[in-house]
């Protein structure tokens, strides 16, 4: 059966988003190859998130790649003398991680090419944002471009596709959409300032985003927050 | 001094190109950030010559991160089982290591990011290449036209520029351009299948275009070569 199905590399974060997108690929019949970075971020319950979501949707295998990131510091989430803002800031937040979806990207294309996938999933998105410029449309096309002059596979013909399924779509959009695939969005963790257990704090900028994702699609929201 | 010099991050390998980047860039009064990448490489002595050729060149820092490439495997460089090929091959060769170069910018562009820099070094080369399609000027276009898409710099209208100055040059000319610069070519490493000590093998791919540059030059090949 597996041998018959068409692989894909998903990008798997453990947040409410990247489950939706390995969700999405199963649903479009990929065999789904999730990848996961140790690149040194304060929430690693997202890990033991990420781990357990792979599990629960059926992924072919899981890696969890270690990536020093926090060797270059300048992100709240990677630099643990920077503060996760408890309220909205205007332009780029501290959270940005510099040119983290490239490194992600490029390394999916690395395990991709290896694997002789030509699809990469990813769960960027461009409504409900948090001012990242690496998740709008425009930087994907430019990277797919690079990706199909820079490869084996572009060269030889074959070439990638950067599927963002999420990219037009509302938070509630992605709850109502992950919901009728079957995620179970207990096993989320998006909190920058999760704890150890994975509890989220609530007031951070994702937490704000997640909590209005499940208000707005009308459903309940089963995040485990500190304190409760 | 240094607090007026515009910072560069110059990818170095310990090979021969490279090492004539950094001294190019020196050469245009950057302030040099080296960055090498321990990447499960066969050859490890590589790093040791990224080392050296850091000091001698008067690097402002250097950095080797690690980078679990060999877990994904399927380059000759970081798969044990796979041989290092002794006799020229047809079309992108097994040392090809999958979207590479890809990955490294991306890297390099996380580090330029935090460091304030704009300006990254590598030193690809589309003449006298191994057939690799990330050493193409093409893809270098396509993928700072990402940068500038999907980083912070990029979004605020600083961008990115990435320096190929070796991509047009041969072999001899490269060699006759670091000689100019002032380095001293015995401290670089370019063998695939070097040994321990950083001695080289004189038949793979890297070791053939390396003494052809020198004897094309014209100029003494300091190379050490093993048995020798």
């Amino acid at each position: 059966m597996t041998g018959d199905r068409r692989r894909a590399v998903v990008l798997l974060s453990g947040g409410l988003d990247s489950a939706t997108v390995l969700a999405v690929a199963r649903d479009a019949g990929f065999a789904c190859h999730a990848l996961s970075f140790d690149y040194g971020q304060r929430h690693q319950a997202e890990l033991e998130a990420a781990r357990r979501i792979a599990q629960a949707l059926g992924a072919q295998e899981h890696r969890i790649l270690p990536l020093s990131l926090d060797q270059f510091g300048g992100s709240a989430l990677t630099d643990p003398e920077l503060a996760v803002p408890e309220a909205p800031t205007e332009g780029i937040p501290i959270t940005y991680v510099p040119a983290r979806n490239t490194v992600f990207l490029a390394l999916a294309a690395a395990w991709a090419e290896v694997l002789g996938a030509q699809d990469i999933f990813i769960g960027v998105n461009a409504v409900d944002y948090s001012g990242y410029p690496d998740c709008r449309p425009e930087f994907i096309t430019a990277f797919q471009r690079a990706l199909d002059l820079g490869t084996r596979a572009g060269v030889e013909g074959r070439g990638f596709e950067i599927h963002t399924p999420l990219i037009r779509l509302s938070k509630a959009e992605i709850v109502r959409l992950g919901t009728r695939l079957g995620v179970d969005y207990a096993l989320t963790v998006s909190c920058y300032a999760a704890d150890a257990a994975g509890r989220a704090c609530g007031r951070c900028d994702a937490c704000r985003l997640r909590a209005k994702g499940f208000a707005e699609a009308g459903l309940p929201d089963p995040t485990r927050y500190r304190g409760t």
